[in-house]
């Protein structure tokens, strides 16, 4: 792989946070599907910073360019492109500090992978940017999901910034019925949201930043998707999510607490409801031996504290191999958690659509 | 994929837990490398329960029948089959129970998944048996990655069982020499063994089970492994993790606890040491932007407790769409956890040699 | 890949000619589906030397061990594992002309790629015997073909053998009703059997091996299937049978004699056929496009000579570099051609089940 | 698969005749490259259609937009995307006859295979409009290939237009020195064009078109290459030639001529030159059991002929399931193997560095 993803749809993410543009090709879908650009519009708004005061100021417009795949506003079952042309970058900004290693970051890594050649202006490839195209491919999937099963309802909420958690607990029942008040502010408990706030400001004040944890959960999902042993849905999602920038923890139902809990605790024992089999509890989060179960698909992914921080840091000089200090300048995010759900919710758009198609064809 | 693995290296895991055998195939390997079989010999053991007083008293003798691809001790670079024969078998301990779907097991989700056609003795194709070939394929590739990169090392230790956690915090230089005492038990701190083995032992009295976390690390990898967005050696270590078994949860470097820091204290800052860049701490576990830099890899993976319990849970008849109970009889290890250390090792060896053959190539 | 095949479904091919074992696992299968035995044994018979008096006398039972992927008769839905295990092989034969490169064999190349570390016993991986698992898995794929499209036959017929060809014309409709008189030496014209025989047993008295061609042909296959740009049909089953070994030439439909046609003479025009359409002539062999348009799939495949010939051939010894002759020993067929209908029907059985999953799912 | 092609490096194409614009991006590949746009150009020239008066005169400005993957004129080692914004084009001309399905194209294939969703104007993403993106991805190749082994060329020529056939036998050592002395119309025996010339002359003057066989060939390439079973040299480049439309022919040196000779004939007999070997003939096109031995790698390819012809063709009304009648009016060429020559090199570009880097890796 690397910027390709690719098991029966396709993903391919190109482009670099100073080039020309940025985009996606996304194939591998069913013809005929209705695709609303005004939903795609809607989620790139969620991801993008514009006017929100807790992010970067950096204006990014993120109008996606739909350049194939579409005819008469519905799929065709080729391959869908959509490009973002960047502008409104300073590449001043970052050239005289090329070899100053930011820590946290990639540059050092980029560096060692691509022999050098990597371009290093904001990040290039590994930055953050990248996720817009990916959250254009997860508002497509999206209503490809939609098109196939109506119920289906990918959404996320914030349960950690910083020291500030939110410890509400939810049941399947309240995952299905979930309502998100502020789709920019995602929460169970809305009385948090101040305490959130203030945490990110005085990460911002003290010119640092701040991580988090998001939880991500699909309600309404078909019982029987996923293959394993290597192509289980923690698998596949797993692996989507561990390509967002940043995340370095993901998890699936009680996850890491269920290191403390007795077999009798953990196990969701069934039972009949109607036509259906349920679970009264839901910390396997969904998914029983790689395949869901019916119940709600409930998941968190932690996200590290945004690297780039106003902060002195020591750091390293690649050029003359000396120790030396840096001071990120620019405009960067304090929290980056605000910004990342629509991208959580669209790598689990792609990789849920994608186990849809397995089990159904791409003419099924 | 599903039961076939398949990046630069490919493996396929088949077999059914009361099937004739079980095995893997593993192939795109470099040519020439010698391959010790008591080494193999060796890692089965270790994931086998054989003689262990705390894990299930089958006896699982798993030998490895190797069927192609080594010749003169080497390996000729064409597929590398084993196959493991299933024997002490008792396959009548299942059919009786076969329509109560056991809570926590992929009983269930196998119906929905596989029409009401999978094996469900002993769990089949989904249960920890299948294990054993992903260890023996794993014992290969750490001997291939012995030969490429003389230095790299594979390990793993016991962080917490039940709620007896071992807090020891590791540096980078801890992990470049860790030794450990007890390759059945591994630990950082062996005064914590007692307190574990009693947590286990409780478990297994009250017919219940125990879960677990186990740290796995890699000493001595190259820098530059490692091709995101998609291929960043996060993204295809956590999918070959959850491939396995009882594995909820899959973080990096410190994880979860990120979420809970500053941007000023989770970067590591770089440091030169000598003709090297090194990074003081190591909350990113070896990886920036999804490669390697050069220190260890450390992760944590969360085992729940084995689903197989003794104690009565409700559960559902399928056959009659019926509330009822179980009691699963028969012989369970009481904490997965133990066993599970080698094959979390196993899993990392195959994904690291896939990343280090995509940027040598299988002839490099 | 390698010796795994991979799109909807999943083949590896494993072994060498005188290890242990031969086989093939095979996955991503929709499960439920009934495997008659007995159906592959003929197969494999079909594949086999046994008693033919113009292939080689080296018995080979083949007799295939399932070892996964089947219960009570049907597939499970996870990997199907079939071995052969090898014996009569008289590995002596080739230890002692290890060094001398067989013209129009692997020896060589097997050399350069595999860094000498190959297996040279009777062409090791590179055995024509390993068509014998792909003849296993071919089997499957028809059994799961017959029960997904009861109407959809592949079969094969010999159009040339040496310089006697078989110049008969097929209209489509004569695809449709091809009845093969002899399946172990199937023809659409009878009467040319004998100058067949004639030029096979004419080689083999000249110590001598001849070519030929074989052309496969799908009846009632579904139209809508094949995916392109790089999944079209075409490149699928090519793809496939460029895997059998001799083969050097594959050609769809008219083939290399669309070269000298005119348009209006190539186009295949569409007539309405009560509720289907259908064309009158078929010289695009079914595919337009890449894709299936309900005619007889037609392609033809060209078979080198046996490289294996008793007549002394120049070449050289790689241990020693100098230039020097090989007169082959052994048991070798004089015309690879009759045993290769199964294997051509095999290969294409493969591609067509995995386009045909592509269509519908692997549980639709 | 589909429009994505994916082995160690990843190529995607995109895009339809009549939208905003076609497109190809291609990941995988090793930075640090330098890549001249001046040659990309020409390669477009080549295939493009603007002031040939043998082809159709639509004016194809075929501009490529690079939009990332490249930084100071070096490859980053990040996705490559290449965009030909699509202009000069007649929409209307396709609008009436969109229920016509014209004999020989993809327009009732694409409509069973879509759904009768894909975009019917120009053929949408059928159309040998998007070999432009292919060949812009092989002039890329081609550069990567040129940086690794600077002795490999890439060549091809036309052996037949119609029923005209060059039958120039070229020896191996005439393929190492080929020289083509118009690279729009590339022969190994000049005195042939005017024949040629007057074949497609003649077909246009009757409303009709022709077909050809080209062969291509590669030379100064690196013994070792390709990776059997189902990787094989021939199983990749058939799988790319096979995705060129209007292929219907695939082989590798003598190809079908095989069937009539004897073994002693066709093998190809080695001998020591200095200090490599070689062999005398080169009836296996320089690939003995699908790895390449180091001599030249030659095989040819047939195209139909151009089935838009203005010729009154017999075909369906899709809308009315009526038997009717239509003359494709428009722009289109009476032979399109004039244009398909760096179509056939680029396909080759793909699959050869693709081959190459399995062996060194993208670090190699």
């Amino acid at each position: 792989m690397s910027s390709f993803w690719q098991n029966h749809i396709k993903l391919s993410v190109f482009g670099e946070s100073h080039g020309p543009a940025i985009g996606a090709t996304l194939d591998g879908l069913p013809a005929g599907i209705p695709i609303d650009e005004k939903m795609i519009e809607g989620e790139m708004k969620r991801r993008s910073a514009s006017g929100k005061a807790l992010t970067t100021p950096r204006k990014e417009a993120d109008k996606v360019d739909m350049l194939s795949g579409l005819f008469n506003g519905r799929t065709t079952g080729t391959p869908i492109t959509g490009i973002i042309v960047n502008s409104n970058t300073r590449s001043g900004d970052y050239a005289k500090t090329k070899d100053l290693m930011r820590p946290g970051h990639a540059d050092y890594t980029a560096k060692l992978r691509y022999a050098g050649y990597s371009d290093y202006r904001g990040g290039g490839h590994f930055s953050g940017r990248l996720t817009a195209p990916l959250v254009f491919a997860g508002a497509v999937c999206k209503q490809v999901l939609a098109a196939k099963c109506p119920d289906l309802t990918i959404a996320s909420r914030i349960v950690s910034i910083g020291k500030v958690s939110d410890e509400t607990t939810l049941l399947p029942e309240d995952y299905e019925k979930f309502a998100v008040a502020d789709p920019m502010f995602p929460l169970a408990n809305e009385s948090i949201k101040e305490a959130m706030i203030a945490e990110i400001k005085k990460a911002a004040a003290d010119k640092d930043s701040v991580g988090g944890v998001i939880e991500g959960f699909v309600t309404g999902v078909p019982g029987g998707l996923g293959s394993p042993i290597f192509d289980g849905v923690e698998s596949v999602l797993a692996s989507l999510l561990y390509s967002i920038p940043a995340v370095k923890g993901v998890s699936f139902g009680a996850g890491f607490d269920f290191a403390a809990m007795r077999g009798s605790e953990a196990n969701d024992v069934f039972y009949i409801d109607g036509k259906t089999v349920r679970t009264r509890t839901n910390h396997n989060g969904g998914v029983n031996g790689g395949i869901t179960n019916g119940m709600p698909i409930v998941f968190r992914v932690a996200f590290k504290p945004t690297p780039s921080i106003a902060k002195h840091q020591k750091t390293v000089d690649i050029s003359t191999m000396t120790d030396t200090e840096i001071a990120i300048a620019g405009r960067h995010d304090p929290c980056i958690v605000l910004r990342a759900a629509p991208v959580v919710e669209a790598a689990v758009a792609v990789g849920l659509l994608d186990l849809l198609i397995e089990a159904q064809g791409v003419q099924g």
